[in-house]
């Protein structure tokens, strides 16, 4: 309260806790009264129902807005096996492959490496949000059909993204794993769409979210239904332009403290050029994420989209062969 | 190109444009060779194209990646009328009403005080995007039959927010404005949908989106035949904590010097506070912009959403009385 | 407290913070005990004292850090007069001139014009902190000498920047308002020889310093006896790149409510580019602040630093006209 | 060139060019005139030389503002030795240490602890500068004392800040490297100063300065004419504030691309808590960098400064030991 709140305030405060279920805690400081509201539902109650009360100076939270993702709610970590790959336990998981799907021939060369080098999750998009209008815009559903038969022909698990809520269903029967991309982070329709299917699905972070708003979207999808979610670190906007974004590794372990959930990494989106994708890729193994997302082409210059950012088989076999090495020194397998 | 580039290397980047229909000047420095693309249309193709290729250090674009709203496609000012009420013209036009439709009376108790202290068009959410899955996600449809009826008996014309791409003609039968937020910037299928429909609409700045990729994403709705687009700064976030975003008042002399499009401010939603608002608003017509968007409560300490950055009718209304004075004052009117 | 914190941990606390001078008290939550720490001093005592304690989960502050800048120490405004320009009071003060003295003939001339069109103060580098070793660094002493003698001749007190703590007492010779530079705003060397001289300073916002931590930086020079302090914003770092810094234009109305010291803006180094300078000059005084500071050259094509930001006497004249429009319309006057 | 440019307006950029020693070449788009400013000092020539001339559009630098730290100055990595400790090599060298010395006995005990686990350099704050005027500053010169005793009885060299240009060759008499902290990055006096000296010092990134900034100010140090600098990247400030700051990781590929000079990783003030420490340390390392500075304090609970972050001697050594493993999986030592 403000000094110099009145008695009639401070107990206007009181009241509205208790129509609210709350119990309260009067502290009177010497400069300022504090109140402590107390309840096990707080964090689904707005802090502004008490900051708009007269002489309220500010309303701090204490406990965290989301809970089912909690480590408090559920403390070992959530294992989401999708087709027998367990993601979230001491294997560490490398979903690879192409940004956009664009031809049979491009996908399967690229389920081909993939795989040849390790990859255990098959990725590739069929419907991409663009921030250009004049820009490629993904093969829609026909990629999607693409996807289909290199999970069929490759036997690896498949992960998409979804971008309009009346396309899950549609998605889900094409995919293994449903993407949310970093833009749809907080697409409220998205989330309660997917909430309400059994598919698993990748949360990717949006660029300018804060891991509390990303834990709390992820609250969304499980108090929708839907448990199986992995969460997916892919860079924050920040004021340095050296690289598309930067990767917020500190993520990881923040996660790791505060949630169940299995997280994943996608240098490539982070990094924007290939040259950085390979550091970024070995930091997040190191820092004890649960597995990878990475950009693969078969041939990078001809790509439609992303090109920059793409490994080669080449590359990404080494790297693969890089990334063992430090899964094992943690202890870890790829 | 990087130092030591080869003359095949460079010519792959010549013939990579040609192919492009794009002509190139090579300028032979001491140091690195650097090679001019030039074209009416290299604002659709991404640097990418060209920074994948052998030896090239970086692709730095000169022209904007937008067109259809750029002041160099269209030079004077866009004027968007709203049943009779101009928008982008002399006039400041000031929006305002409840962040949420609550019930009739809240809705009603507000549009009367909104009409009477001199705003012109009416705003009011029916769909509420929320961060929480436990928040009050607004009345949906019965929200919109009741902004119907408030445009009716307030004879004034409504804004209000769609967040589904398949609800855009629903909530067109019932707004006169649709309203995309800022989490929705880039939603994409939104934003498709949107471009098709002939309702005026805003289109709220991204949180984190600069202002070069908010006219882009612009470009979307004019590029799908809609040009009826009113630009709304509502603040980014930046890692200042005293008001809930940054208010970017630069954007305002930004966008008027690129675009053609019309340009509002939201001071609520950047604020965060009701304290903080009208210094905000103030500042806002005085850096010329066109119009405002303010959250106005009969009674914000029972507001269901976001109570804390409303004004009182009272407090409205004094706040009008001194934007009157300070659009005088530089040639405006309210 | 960690859910499952032992008493004896919960004690450890309260013995930490009794051996402080605080006072405690507990709140028995249903999940989890929280401990409210009260005292006069809490703003000085760093809350990992207590984060570091077995079992405690976080440590949140709700008093603010600084002290001697607040509102609540002292209610009313401070006015700092500086050979009788009152800053802080109900005038608008505007200072400027050109971003160095270059020469004599540069600085009289850029002084002779903003005397004329109604500027207050005379501002001009001596000292210049550059990026680039390679870059133009000041005059130094000369650019004081030069100061001093336009101060004489056009009867204008001035304002020039210190970057050395050894500095301070030569430039106070020369000069009547020192500055410190953005990028010095938490260099505690220089703060600390300020602190201790009897001359008015223009303390600029670090471009990355929260509004807290600005408050703090100028409790530094009140706590060491100088308490003739003028904050300065002028655009903090974000992900924005239209301008060269974003104006923070909500730290104004902010730094009125929680602090009693004068608040004035330089729009030309936030905008860096002399066409956005108007608008935010404009929008700076019609959200309250005391005063402006800006970049005037006689002719800014030759500029040896930040010609592109600089107006020309011209377009000075013809804001500063606008200007006294605006603060006419808020009651003020300049 | 703005489109309607006049062929006088294009003459004028070409001549101030020329004035400049700048070849130009002429690009007639079929929109705009593009001139490219051809030499091999453009990095020392401000944009704004030639933003100011009239139908000028914008100005953009395709060469990086800084020159002896590039790659291209210098091909080959950077080795520093000190004492014999090769920072830059295939060994990774860890720094370790309390933040602030306080006592002979906490400094020994730190000092024997990280040496026995594996440290190469001790760290150690005499001077600190702090956010708030009432807290500790250090032990100055005293402290320096104990650091001097510490690095003779334990044969490790000493790395400690100095805040003051005018304590430059005081410091460099007590340590072995000298530290630039963040918040003095751009203190161009203080670099001024440590450039004309001879010993060793790490820079540590502005936690607002971009990579290229970094790199500029590391210029500074090399053309006064100190080669022997180490970076250290140690977070930068953005939206997220679950950790103190966001460590930057990409920065460490990018600086390796881009630069000679060895960079190291802090860790804990990224952080800001220990319990973050160890998974940030593991991804520097595997990100590649050449080394760590790392916070370790006999007894956090009992800490004057920053206890939160500072590993235990028994965390650190059990640290050190996965450090191995990690840098042995990638071909180095620790």
């Amino acid at each position: 309260m403000k000094k110099g709140a009145t008695v009639e305030e401070v107990r206007s405060v009181v009241e509205r806790a208790t129509s609210l279920g709350l119990k309260t805690q009067l502290n009177l400081g010497t400069d300022k009264t504090i109140i402590a509201l107390l309840g096990g539902h707080t964090g689904q109650i707005a802090t502004e129902v008490f900051a708009v009360l007269p002489s309220v100076e500010t309303v701090t939270r204490i406990m965290k807005p989301y809970k089912l993702v909690s480590r408090e709610f559920k403390s070992e970590d959530s294992v989401i096996t999708v087709k027998g790959v367990p993601i979230g336990g001491k294997r560490v998981i490398v979903m690879a492959g192409p940004c956009a799907v664009e031809t049979k021939e491009q996908l399967f060369e690229a389920a081909q490496a993939v795989k040849a080098a390790g990859a255990s999750v098959l990725r590739g998009g069929a419907f991409k949000p663009r921030t250009s209008p004049f820009s490629f815009q993904g093969l829609g559903q026909e990629g999607l059909e693409l996807l289909a038969s290199a999970r069929h022909e490759f036997n690896m698990p498949v992960v998409t993204e979804v971008v309009d809520p009346h396309d899950v269903s549609l998605v889900a029967r094409y995919a293994d794993i449903l993407q949310v991309g970093s833009r749809n982070m907080q697409n409220f329709a998205l989330l309660s769409a997917i909430g309400k299917c059994e598919c698993p699905v990748v949360l990717k972070r949006g660029f300018a979210c804060t891991v509390t708003e990303w834990l709390t979207a992820a609250d969304y999808l499980l108090a929708g239904g839907n448990n199986q979610v992995i969460l997916c670190e892919r860079g924050i906007r920040t004021f340095e332009d050296s690289t598309r974004f930067s990767l917020d590794i500190s993520s990881i372990p923040v996660i790791k403290r505060f949630s169940h959930l299995p997280v994943i990494v996608d240098p490539s989106h982070a990094a924007g050029h290939h040259a950085i994708v390979p550091a970024l890729a070995k930091a997040a193994v190191a820092a004890g994420a649960d597995g990878l997302l990475i950009e693969v082409h078969p041939n990078p210059k001809e790509a439609l989209i992303d090109g920059l950012q793409a490994l080669t088989p080449t590359d990404f076999s080494k790297l693969m062969d890089e990334l063992r090495q430090i899964a094992k020194s943690i202890g870890r397998t790829i």
